[in-house]
């Protein structure tokens, strides 16, 4: 008996088998530092966990509305009109069990099957997986490195963009990359859009992961709210990823249909989980400090990284990602291939991460090499003793 | 801009219309009794709740795998492997944010677009929502009032089944019906399935809500297990409805696909609650009292009913349900539509319900009315005071 033949379209994340890889070296006795995680060994702030309990005791324990209780609403359409600077109510928001089930539903929603979607790539695979599964048409397109990070290939997007496609999704604040776009670069990203009359996603999961300056929101820009999605989640800004909490901000008539969606795939995201969410944005203090614990893992991640030979890592503002090109290393020790590259450093050091395969497709004319360190789930000293083993490694084999 | 047209064949639960009109009758000043609620207005048992926070303070917070926890999925194996007499691993297991997740993605995994899917009507509108939404062939088979209930047509179902379907969603413990299967109907749906070689979605959400007897899943018949996939939920056993907290028992092949969906639509479920559902596993006394609960619940609703004009009701031993025939009492009331009697009866007594209509499409050939009765969110005093003002009303208007 065949499964679907739909399932031939659907990809995955295949990070997952880093983690696998990681697992089984640890298991097998040895040290490992795990940079591969996007996750967060951090505990969630205390107010957000006794407002959970509270629901609960005052019998919150039933089905709610599938676009979420209306306080939550009402919560987030205030806290994200005003980090924005957008002008939103409860009808444009509706939540999800996490960030990941917008992508999902903007495609189910807003691409016909042979309309071709942007999509940056390097990227989060699952944007690739979801426009394939429902038969879009693929159009990733690429970054270039820069003196202080990574930009769009703005031409190659507005050649995609003119090839009749429908929708664009942008992840200012990017993962894996760790860069964000500067003002006209973002600027240029939505005159696209409207030019050719594109519905935007914007990945906004890392808005809040900062450690100077401020996020702008494509959807804030003129002529942008009536075409954009905003993917927001909890996870990262309250260390809450494991909770599953999340919505999607949309145009109405949008944001209608993918309550209709809600009430087809899962009826309503945990009734007493809305209430902790509420009283995490009614009282956010408990994130300074996990910024400033991961402001902390990333300059040690950086001095580190900057004394490992043959690698070289811009020094990103957002995120918690970092995205070194490490070309020069790799032939330092004698390795043409990032995956073997990454086992090796595995294996010799205990060091373990992703590689820009694990971020979509290489693209024609890729030469240099990239891996990615995620230091959301390593504590500082373990990164400064994994990434100086990882340096000594490759310094005892050049 | 316009939306994808997929949104034209996503169907949904027009219940929750009565939901609305019930909450703007209350706003109004109106007493409501809710006979309209599939929720339940009981605790959860206090041993899953400290579960959860035990996890909580363990750091149970950060993401976990798609298909669930080990040993969630493990104690899973062992508790639907024990109570359905199959034998199970976690291979077997998907865990999911609830039992409706199972839907979508049975069809997913397991229906081409073309497809025939055979499923109960009246039933759970989800079905036909997700057959449509995916491009398959829906094919409703119907059910006859018995002596003591409901039995599906078995006639029916096996001419459907030699139409070429490739699967048959199967809800033994039926919801509105509130019927079961005898074993002689059970085990002709099973030989139409090895005989047409369908795939089964056995959607065995009220398994354990019964007060007498014993429940038979389909998926223990010889031949079966292979071929069905099983939707679990926490739900309604452990009061449970807004926690989301579920699984998919399938073929491995089956439950590898599923939990592929699950990485592309939302990462995993909630990790705290999974633990939270390893305890409600190992000491389910919890459950005994609220099951005590819903029989007093169900007496009290058969003994009112019995005392109504012109509505006759069979005495289910499983389930939340009572599906009444009304046919009499709209004649009495002077209806012939089952959406005005319902709306009637809402501003004459207060009492809120569904009717047949909300659970699929009318089948050619149907005369007799009926409306669906749920006893899971409403005390037995308001049962027997809100059932006696609907007899007192139907009597005055005969």
């Amino acid at each position: 008996m065949a499964l679907a033949t739909r399932l031939e379209h659907l990809g995955t994340e295949t990070a997952f088998a880093v983690s696998g890889a990681a697992a089984d070296w640890a298991a097998r006795g040895n040290r490992v530092y795990p940079f591969h995680l996007g996750d967060m060994n951090l505990p969630t702030p205390g107010n957000i966990v006794d407002a959970m309990n509270k629901a609960i005791a005052d019998g919150k324990t039933g089905y709610c509305p599938a676009p979420g209780i209306p306080a939550l609403r009402e919560a987030l359409a205030d806290d994200i009109g005003r980090s924005r600077g957008m002008d939103l109510d409860a009808a444009n928001i509706v939540v999800q069990s996490g960030g990941k089930p917008v992508i999902t539903k903007f495609i189910q929603t807003l691409m016909n099957a042979g309309d071709g979607v942007l999509y940056p790539n390097p990227g989060y695979p699952i944007y690739e997986s979801q426009v394939d599964y429902y038969g879009g048409r693929p159009l990733p397109y690429r970054y270039h490195e820069t003196a202080d990070g990574f930009g769009i290939d703005l031409d190659q997007v507005r050649e995609l963009a003119a090839s009749g496609a429908r929708a664009i999704i942008y992840n200012d604040l990017q993962n894996p990359l760790g860069c964000e776009s500067t003002a006209e670069e973002r600027r240029a990203i939505a005159e696209l859009a409207i030019e050719h009359d594109l519905w935007v996603l914007s990945d906004e999961a890392y808005f809040e992961m900062r450690y100077s300056g401020e996020s702008t929101s494509i959807a804030s820009l003129p002529g942008m709210a009536e075409r954009t999605v905003i993917l927001y989640t909890f996870s990262k800004k309250f260390a809450m990823t494991g909770w599953r909490l999340g919505c999607a901000v949309a145009p109405t008539p949008v944001a209608e249909m993918i309550a209709k969606l809600n009430t087809n795939d899962e009826s309503c995201t945990t009734h007493f989980i809305q209430e902790a969410g509420v009283e995490a944005l009614r009282d956010p203090s408990g994130a300074g400090p996990l910024l400033t614990e991961l402001e902390r893992r990333r300059n040690a991640a950086i001095t580190a990284i900057g004394k490992i030979p043959g690698v070289t890592c811009a020094k990103p503002e957002a995120t918690f990602y970092l995205f070194p090109n490490v070309t020069e290393a790799m032939s330092m020790t004698g390795h043409d291939d990032v995956g073997d590259f990454a086992t090796a450093a595995l294996h010799q050091t205990g060091v373990s991460f992703c590689t820009r395969r694990h971020f979509g497709r290489e693209q024609p004319g890729e030469t240099e090499q990239y891996i990615r360190f995620a230091y959301s789930g390593i504590d500082v000293d373990d990164i400064s003793e994994g990434l100086g083993r990882l340096g000594e490694w490759i310094g005892a084999e050049a």
